[in-house]
């Protein structure tokens, strides 16, 4: 019988969204594949799964790392796309660079990433695909040109995967993440956030990965293409 | 310790939604509670819940049968508003009061249900309710002004809520249901729809019914505010 | 030859948006006839007009007087409706009567004067009909379940509308007013607002009715459903 | 007495939009820049100008020759970016190559015009830079995940410029064109569906010039962010 894998593409720190995935995921039973650029934090989370797993070191923008990655892992049974990374500055003074590193990360790894899954799970008619969003996925809002762009294109591109890859058995669905992540992330770079936060105030890690297992566990009669996450005390 | 009790507004025949809802909640432990204008329809309902329940008979529309059912009821810990009635006629010939009673099934009835809920959990700084929406929630079609708006309206009610009680530790959820419902509804209005189908063409009772289940479970720290549910098959 | 007319429905006071959009499309050479509750104060609007004009009375939430206008007025080239009502309580003071009565003004009567603009312009393939929106037309905040509900409800007419009766030659569009409308309501109900609000910080009366007038002179090939205004400095 | 200047980039066939842009801003008195690739193709349009105009070629995916382009032309009221390309094919057949060349046509090319027109404009407190956009940038459908990411990504670029800038003076719009273009291009590549359309079945492109004129013509108090077009038996 065949194994039942599951590729996690954005994992870093143990207390971040990627590594809280691989152990919902671990939890169903699934061999988890997490995907990162440092073998150190990849190792790290990998010792700490409930269940079996392994790293694969991958950049995300490289075609030919993708690639590489769907060589090794020809099967899953699910793929998360979780890599991501935010950049705020006034349009005036956003560096061509910057602009293209986003669109690099947030938009073009996810294309890369999904396309390859698509290619993987069409012949076998089945597979879960599953993609992070934020808010500026929806919306842009003053300095975050760059930001929105990159995430708004990434909601297209599920959207046009979703459309197409449904009626082949596919569940292609996008998570708009509104609100600060409980995670590492965000402890190391504004604790002052976390601290005005008060409880439940940031997403928690498990409760966000709780509803991607949900997504993935849905029955194909009722498959649902996008779902918001927030605080229950979120502006929105 | 007090019970847990569900409130299910919109309970017609044992193969539809809000039997469905009543089941699955029931297998939670939680007391329900079934809404419905058929006192018959609601006992069989009861007759086949996996725990405890009971009938009460309410038309929805009406603000002292609401009221009287919270008297009755006043510690929900779940709510759900899932009365609705589609109507399609082209803008000339629709009449005003096929558009006074699209609006009255539709929306004045999630007023009131929403309202009465919102009275009832905010002292009690808990609580979920939950909508049932539709793909006329989100566009106007052809054909479609008096349900569109109807269900718009509803739609604009949920994220009112949202946004205000949120923050007091209610969750309010709007479930856009994109499809053919596999019910008794379409089994006998639209054979020819249910056979043109095909196997999980149409949204499987259970599978809905498990969707606003996981809403109800979901983390304060994470909320869904709109789900959107179709078949894998649709269009959109 | 035949008098090219415009029927304003909501029109009251003379700094008001209905009467600046009469007085606008009076510019365009139409032949308008203002309608509103108030005999005097369409009088006054009628006697500014920079053109020819004539008043009359009616309640827009009653079918017997919209059937009754488009009786006197059978071949309108161009309809606006332009009523509303404002309505702002938390959701758990929001009383039945209050949630009605928004439905009634911002809903009901549009689609009573929709309905009947499109059987008098269908026969004849063409015509023009512009509906006045908000920014709770698009989304609900808290405290504006009622009005948000409403004006969603509204929108969706439109939508369904302009898809239903744009192949048929009529323009059915959607103009969203985000912000203070710098009319007489707003200065004698909140002035502090006015003050605040700067040089064009609110919106222009016919700066406004420009944009309508723009919408009605579009070529058939390039109508416009739905069109935002708001002030430059507006937070949106 | 300065000049006013318009620039428009996406500047190609005497039968393109950005000819009939370049027509219609010549008419309202400005003096007209178009910018291209092709000095000859800029050059007839030039020579059918109603007014001052000059051609400057350009890439407009080149950061170097949008920053010259500013140099040259460092006061312009009105900035258009009107280029584009569409591309489509199902997403296991996409290559990274025409992802990435979608995304810097349509979306880079379009930051780098936005960012420089806003540092022209930002010191003189006024003016006007309008994005041509497309009705993939509201929804991915099926084989558009390409274009509609890069649609949407310049949807999220004006809509943060027009947040960040609106306040400052500068009106920033998105024209969503949905529909065919009765201009060379269609008639060239697809001459069975310009001969399906009918008569203003496609968008004419003097109509849609004169959007975009209105637009830059709004009063600062009564601004439109984002703008749809269609032709009048246009489904959607």
């Amino acid at each position: 019988m065949e194994r039942r894998t599951a590729i996690i593409v954005g994992v870093g720190a143990e207390a971040g969204l990627g590594a809280a995935l691989a152990r919902r995921f671990a939890r169903e039973g699934l061999h988890i594949v997490v995907v990162g650029r440092s073998a150190d934090r990849l190792a790290k989370v990998v010792a700490g799964l409930p269940g079996t797993g392994e790293a694969h070191v991958a950049d995300a923008t490289s075609e030919g790392d993708i690639i590489d990655l769907f060589a090794a892992q020809p099967s899953p049974e699910l793929v998360v796309f979780n890599a991501g990374q935010n950049v705020r500055a006034p349009i005036r003074d956003l560096d061509a660079e910057t602009f293209e590193t986003a669109w690099r990360i947030n938009t073009f790894a996810g294309f890369l990433v999904g396309r390859e899954a698509a290619r993987a799970m069409v012949p076998r008619g089945a597979g879960t695909i599953l993609f992070t969003g934020a808010s500026a996925s929806l919306r842009g809002r003053p300095g975050f040109a760059a930001f929105a762009a990159a995430k708004a294109g990434l909601r297209a591109i599920t959207q046009s995967m979703a459309r197409e890859l449904g009626p082949q058995g596919i569940h292609v669905a996008h998570v708009v993440i509104d609100g600060g992540i409980a995670g590492e992330r965000l402890r190391s770079r504004a604790p002052e956030r976390v601290a005005a936060a008060g409880e439940d105030g940031l997403l928690d890690l498990d409760a966000i990965a709780e509803a991607y297992a949900q997504l993935h566990l849905q029955h194909r009669s009722a498959w649902t293409q996008e779902l918001d996450l927030r605080p229950f005390k979120e502006s929105f």
